[in-house]
C-alpha cells in the first residue's frame, strides 16, 4: 500500500456500462448519449465529488467530465461520442473539502454560531489551493484569502458571500488534489460504431426472383431496376440470401424436398459447387463484376447491399476436397452432413471447430468477408452464428474491424437467451429477436424491459423482423393485411433497427407449410416473379413510416423506450424522446387484427416537459391529423382497418393558459 | 492465442458467488451450505458437461465437484464446506462428446436407422478415452471396445445396451480432456468463518448498571453473577458498552444534557481520560483483571464476551496529548470535535484518518483490538465504522482474522445501503441491519428478499435488533409487551443472528425521549439498577425460542427463508428448512399487536416433500400444540395476548392413507 492510498476515502462500485466485467466493450452509435453512472460515497458525512476521465483510443490526453449526485450514492455523466472507433473511460472520487466546509459555515452562520474561526479554515483550504492552480490564476487566490481575512471581523456577511460565491467554486471545483482521489481499479471500453450500427431498415429479396420476366432466373441487373423501388420505400439496406454458386449433389427440390427435379434451383444456403464455394458468385446472377457494380448503384441511392454469410458447404463445394481436415470424416469413409438426430440435412457440411487445423481455416473464413469487403460489401448478415464457435466470431470480428471499422455483422441467431447475449458481447453489431413471437401487451413489454433497461442495453443491438423466409409467424399467417401492417408499425418504432422479408411481406403472402411456421412454396427452394407494381397498402404504410423514422432523431435509437399506462391490454402506448434535437413522440399502437379498440392512455407529460394544465400540440404523422391535448389522460380509438397506430409528434404549446 | 485456444467451445459467465468481480470473498460459515452456479453453454447442440474445482486454501490438490444442469443454461453445484478459512473455486466446462454421441445413436437406433457406422464412431471415442486413464482401468476400455466392435453386426441391441450403460458413462464422465476444458478465467474465494458468524444471540448489558444494590455502580463481579441467568436464558453472546475510563471534560450528564452533576457517569463512548484510553478499564469496573476472569468464567457457560470498540477519543483521552497529530487542529489552536453542523459533540473527538500519520494512527488502533484478543475477546461490535475510511478496515480486519481467523466484527453501521453493503464486502462477519423499522408484512418480506435473494447473500450476513440503546423504535414504544414480543419472534426467527438490549427489552421499559426514537433516561448516561427476578412474559418466550433455536438447525442459517402465501396482511408466514438434518419449519406470525388475526396460510407442501393428498405432523414448538394438517391450504389464528407466532415443525405422516 503505497503512502497515499490510506488518505482516499472514496469508494467506487457499481460502474455501468460495463460488460463482462470489462473483458468486452460497451456498445453505441454515433449520435447516442453515454450514460455512465457509478455508485460512489466516503465516510463520514463530507462532501463527496466525481468526474469520469476519457479519451478516444487516438487521443493522448484525458476529458474531465464532471459527475452529478443522482440518489442514494448513485453518480452520472453522461456525453455524446462524436468519433467511432473505442473510448476509454475510468470513474474518479473525491472528497470535497472545499463544499464540506461551506456547507457547514452556512449552517452555523444560519444558526447564530460564531464562524470567525470557520472563515480561518476557508483561508487555508484556499491556501493550500492556491498551491496548485496556473501562475495566471494565483492573483485570485491572493485576492480571495485577503479580503476573507479581511473582512472576517468585520463584515462576516461579505466573508459568507464571496465564500459560497459561483467564482470561488468555480475556482475551487476545477482543481484536483490528485493525491486523495480514489480512481476505480479498471479502464472500460466503449465502442462507438457508425450510425448504421443503431438505425437501419432492411429489406431483404432473392435476386434469383427480381427479373420482370417469369419463369427466368434473375440478375443483379434485375435487382439494380429495382433499387429506386427500394429506396422510395425509404429502406437504407439491401440484404440477399447467399449469391454463390448452389451445390448440385443432395439438392433439395420445392418445399425442402428430397427428390428435386431437374430445373430445381436449391436452396442459396447449400454453398458451393464445381464452379466455386464462398468467393465466387452463381452464374445465373451474374458475375463478380456485376455484384460491385450493384453494390455502388446502391450506394449512389443511399443502400448498402448486406452479404448473407453462410459458413457451411454443400457436398460439393471445393473445399471438401481441397481442405478435407476441415471436415469431420466417418468411420466409413464418408464426410459427417449436418444433423439434429433423428433428422439429417445431407446437403450441408458443418465445419469442423475442433479441427487440428483450426488456425488456417479460421483463416480462410476470414479471408471471405475480406473478399466481399475488397467487392465494396460493409454489412455481413451471418447465418447462425450460434452454431459455430465463439471464439472464432470473437477473433474474426475483432480483426475484421481494426482494419474496417464500419464493417457492421448481424448475428442471425435464434437460440437460447445466453447464447444470444454471448454472441453480441463478442462483437456482433445487431441481433436478431425474439420480437418475432412477442405478440400481446405483456410480453412485448417484458421483452423491450429486457433488451433497453437491463444490462442487455449496453451490448446487444437488436433488429426486429416480423418474418424471414425462415419464419411465418402464426399472427401473419392468421391476421392477414392488419396483422402485417401491425408487426410492422411495432417493429418500425419499437426498435431502431428492422427488417422485412420483403415481396411477401407487401404482398401479404402468408401461406403456411401445413403445420409449420414457414412459408409454404418458399422461396428458399424456388424461384418467384414478383409484380411489383401491385398496389399494397402494407407497402404504402411502409412507405409513409419510413420517411417519418428518417425525420424524426428519437426513433434513430432503441434505448429511449418508455411505456405509458393505458387501460386496455390491446392498446399499447410508449414514448420516445431525443433530448438533443427537442424531438418528442408518443405511439399507440392497436394489438387487435381484428376490431377497433379505444383506450385512456396516461401521457407522460413531465417526461415531455409539460405542466398539468399546459395545452400540447399533438400531431399525428400517420394521418396528418393535429389535435390540442391537456393533461397526462387522453382517450384513442384505432381502427386496424383503417390505420392500427398513432405516430404522434407531441409540442407544448407556448399560449399558456394561466401564466406561469 | 495457445494452440489449444480454438477448440475449446465453451463459454462460462454470470458464475455466482462473486463479490465485487472476485476482488472480495463470499462468505459463509461451517454447516452452511455453498451453491455455486454459473452460465455454462457451446454453440450448436452437443452436449456440455462442467465441474467446479475447490481447494481449502492449506490443500495441495483440487476437488472436482459435478456441476448439474439447471435450465436456460445455468448449472448448479453445492457442498457444505468443512473447515474455516479460504477456499479457492473455479468453474470449468467443455463438450461432452460421448454423451452427445450417445444420445444421437438412441434417437437413430429409436428411428430404425442403421447404426453400425455410429457404434464405430463410439469405438473411437473410447480409443481416444483409453490413453487418459489409469492402467487399472485400461483392460475396461479394452473390453468394452471389442464388445463393440464384435456386437455391432451381430446383436446391435448388446452393443447399444453397452453403450448406455451406467459402468461406461461413469467411466467416461471421469475423464478430463484437459486441452478442450475451459477453465473460467478468474479464479473466487470463499471464506468459510465458524459457526457463530452465522448463528448467534446476543445479550446487551451495561455492566455499570449490574449491581444487586441500587445507586451502586456495578462491576465485573457484578455481571459475573448474572451470567448463570444469561445462559438459562440461552444467550450466546454477552455485549457491553465501552468498558474504558470515561472522558470527564465536556462529560454529558442525563438524557445527554451539557450540564452533568458531579455524579453522573458520562456515556462510556466518550472514551479515555488521565486513566487511560482504549486498553484500560474503568476502574469502577474493576481491573484488566477482572474483565479476563469474567471473559473466562463466561466461557464456560458457553457465553462469549462481545466488546465494544468506539473508535472516538473524549477530549481528555491521553492520545490527544501523546498524539496531537491524529487530530485536526483548527486555526484558533483548539482541537475539532464532532459535528454535524449545526450540532456539536463536544465530549467526542474524532481521529483525522487523513493525517499524514496515518500509518501509526492504523497500527495504534489495531493495537487496541490485538490488546483485548489476547484479554480472551474473539467478538467486537464496531461503533460507526461508516465514519472511519474503508481502507483502515479493510486493512485492520484482514491482519487481525489472518492471525486469528476465529475474531469476528459486528458492523454497527446504521446508515446508507451502499455504505452497509460495502463495510461488509471489506470484512465485517456481522452487520446491524434496517429490521429495526421494517414492519409491514410487505416491508418485511422485500427487505428479506433483498437480503437473502440478491448478491448481499454472499458477503452481508445480518443480525437484527429489535431495539438498541440509541434507538427506541416508534412500535415498541407504542405497542408495548405484545409489540416487544413480537418483534422479538421476528428477529429471533428471519435472522439467525439477533440480538436485544435486555433489560429494557425484558422488562418492557418503553418511554421515548418526547419527539425522538430514543428512551428516555437514557442508560446511555446514568447508572440503572434492575430487578432480574421479576416475572416478564417476554423473557419467559425468550427463553423458549432460544431453546427452539438451538434445537433446530433450520433457525442457524439465514439465507434459508422462503415465504408463503397468506390471505391476511396482518399474519406473515415462511418456511425455513435444513436438508442435511431434514429439519423443517413452518412460522407464521401475527403482525398486529392488538388484535387476534387469523389467515388461510399456503403451506409449500412441495418444499416439504409432501404430497397433495399426504397428512402431515405439525408440532408447535412454543405452545407444544400437535395437528395433523393435509394439502397446502391451512388456516391459522393467533390472539397477540397469547402468543403471536407458531413455530411449527413439520413432518410428514409415513401412513400414507391411499398407498403410493
Amino acid at each position: 500500500m503505497s503512502i497515499q492510498d490510506g488518505i482516499r476515502r472514496v469508494i467506487i462500485t457499481n460502474v455501468t456500462p460495463q460488460v463482462e466485467g470489462g473483458k468486452y466493450p460497451a456498445k453505441r452509435a454515433i449520435g447516442e448519449n453515454v450514460l455512465i453512472a457509478a455508485d460512489i460515497f466516503g465516510d463520514g458525512h463530507d462532501v463527496v465529488a466525481a468526474s469520469v476521465i476519457f479519451r478516444h483510443e487516438n487521443d493522448e490526453y484525458w476529458s474531465d467530465l464532471p459527475m452529478k449526485y443522482v440518489s442514494n450514492d448513485c453518480w452520472e455523466a453522461s456525453w455524446t461520442p462524436e468519433n467511432t472507433g473505442f473510448y476509454e473511460y475510468r470513474i474518479t472520487g473525491w472528497i470535497d473539502h472545499f463544499t464540506t466546509w461551506k456547507k457547514g459555515l452556512v449552517k452555523k452562520y444560519d444558526a447564530g454560531q460564531d464562524v470567525s474561526v470557520e472563515i480561518l479554515i476557508g483561508v487555508e483550504l484556499l491556501e493550500e489551493a492556491a498551491e496548485l492552480v496556473s501562475l495566471e490564476k494565483k492573483p485570485d487566490f491572493t485576492r480571495w484569502i485577503s479580503e476573507l481575512q479581511d473582512s472576517k471581523d468585520k463584515d462576516i456577511e461579505r466573508a459568507i458571500s464571496l465564500a459560497i460565491s459561483d467564482e470561488v467554486a468555480n475556482a475551487m471545483n476545477s482543481i484536483r488534489f490528485t493525491d486523495r482521489i480514489t480512481v476505480y481499479d479498471k479502464t472500460f471500453r466503449l465502442e462507438v460504431e457508425r450510425k448504421k450500427a443503431a438505425f437501419s431498415s432492411w429489406y431483404e429479396l432473392f435476386p434469383r426472383s427480381a427479373s420482370a420476366t417469369p419463369d427466368t432466373h434473375g440478375t443483379f441487373k434485375d435487382v439494380a431496376k429495382l433499387l429506386p423501388r427500394v429506396a422510395r420505400m425509404g429502406f437504407d439496406t439491401l440484404y440477399f440470401p447467399p449469391v454463390h454458386p448452389i451445390g448440385e449433389m443432395k439438392r433439395k427440390g420445392k418445399n425442402n424436398s428430397l427428390t428435386p427435379s431437374e430445373t430445381d434451383p436449391g436452396s442459396p444456403w447449400a454453398i458451393g459447387n464445381r464452379l466455386g464455394g464462398h468467393k465466387a458468385i452463381h452464374p445465373e446472377l451474374g458475375t463478380v463484376e456485376d455484384f460491385e457494380e450493384l453494390v455502388s448503384q446502391a450506394k449512389e441511392l443511399g443502400i448498402e447491399i448486406a452479404m448473407d454469410i453462410a459458413y457451411q458447404c454443400a457436398p460439393d463445394h471445393p473445399y471438401v476436397k481441397e481442405h478435407p481436415q476441415w471436415f469431420k470424416w466417418r468411420p466409413d469413409g464418408t464426410v459427417q452432413y449436418a444433423e439434429n438426430p433423428p433428422k439429417r440435412y445431407e446437403d450441408i457440411l458443418p465445419f469442423d471447430f475442433e479441427t487440428e487445423d483450426w488456425q488456417n481455416l479460421w483463416e480462410e473464413l476470414k479471408s471471405v468477408i475480406d473478399f466481399w469487403i475488397e467487392k465494396g460489401v460493409r454489412v455481413f448478415r451471418i447465418d447462425n452464428p450460434h452454431t459455430k464457435a465463439f471464439g472464432f466470431w470473437e477473433w474474426m470480428i475483432r480483426e475484421v474491424r481494426k482494419k474496417n471499422p464500419e464493417v457492421l455483422f448481424l448475428a442471425e441467431a435464434f437460440t437460447r437467451p445466453r447464447v444470444m447475449e454471448r454472441l453480441a458481447k463478442i462483437g456482433f453489431n445487431q441481433s436478431y429477436t425474439y420480437f418475432t413471437w412477442r405478440n400481446s401487451k405483456y410480453e412485448i413489454e417484458k421483452y423491450m424491459h429486457e433488451l433497453t433497461k437491463t444490462d442487455q442495453q449496453y451490448y446487444f443491438r437488436p433488429n426486429f423482423w416480423p418474418n424471414t423466409p425462415d419464419i411465418l409467424p402464426h399472427h401473419l399467417a392468421v391476421g392477414g393485411e392488419n396483422a402485417h401492417i401491425t408487426r410492422f408499425l411495432l417493429a418500425a418504432t419499437l426498435s431502431s433497427n428492422y427488417g422485412l422479408y420483403g415481396p411477401v411481406y407487401e404482398f401479404g403472402i402468408n401461406t403456411p407449410h401445413p403445420g409449420k411456421e414457414e412459408y409454404t412454396d418458399n422461396e428458399k427452394y424456388e424461384i418467384k416473379h414478383w409484380d411489383w407494381n401491385r398496389y399494397s397498402r402494407t407497402a404504402e404504410i411502409i412507405t409513409r413510416v419510413n420517411k417519418i423514422r428518417k425525420d424524426n432523431p428519437a426513433l434513430q435509437t432503441t434505448w429511449n423506450i418508455e411505456f405509458a399506462d393505458t387501460d386496455n391490454d390491446m392498446i399499447m402506448c410508449y414514448s420516445k424522446i431525443d433530448e438533443a434535437s427537442n424531438n418528442a413522440l408518443l405511439i399507440a399502437v392497436n394489438l387487435d387484427f381484428y376490431n377497433t379498440q379505444g383506450a385512456h392512455i396516461k401521457v407522460p407529460i413531465e417526461k415531455f416537459g409539460i405542466h398539468y394544465d399546459q395545452p400540447y400540440k399533438v400531431s399525428d404523422m400517420l394521418s396528418g391529423e393535429k389535435y390540442n391535448w391537456q393533461g397526462a389522460y387522453n382517450y384513442v380509438q384505432l381502427n386496424p382497418y383503417e390505420m392500427p397506430a398513432h405516430i404522434l409528434k407531441i409540442e407544448p404549446l407556448n399560449t399558456y393558459p394561466h401564466g406561469k
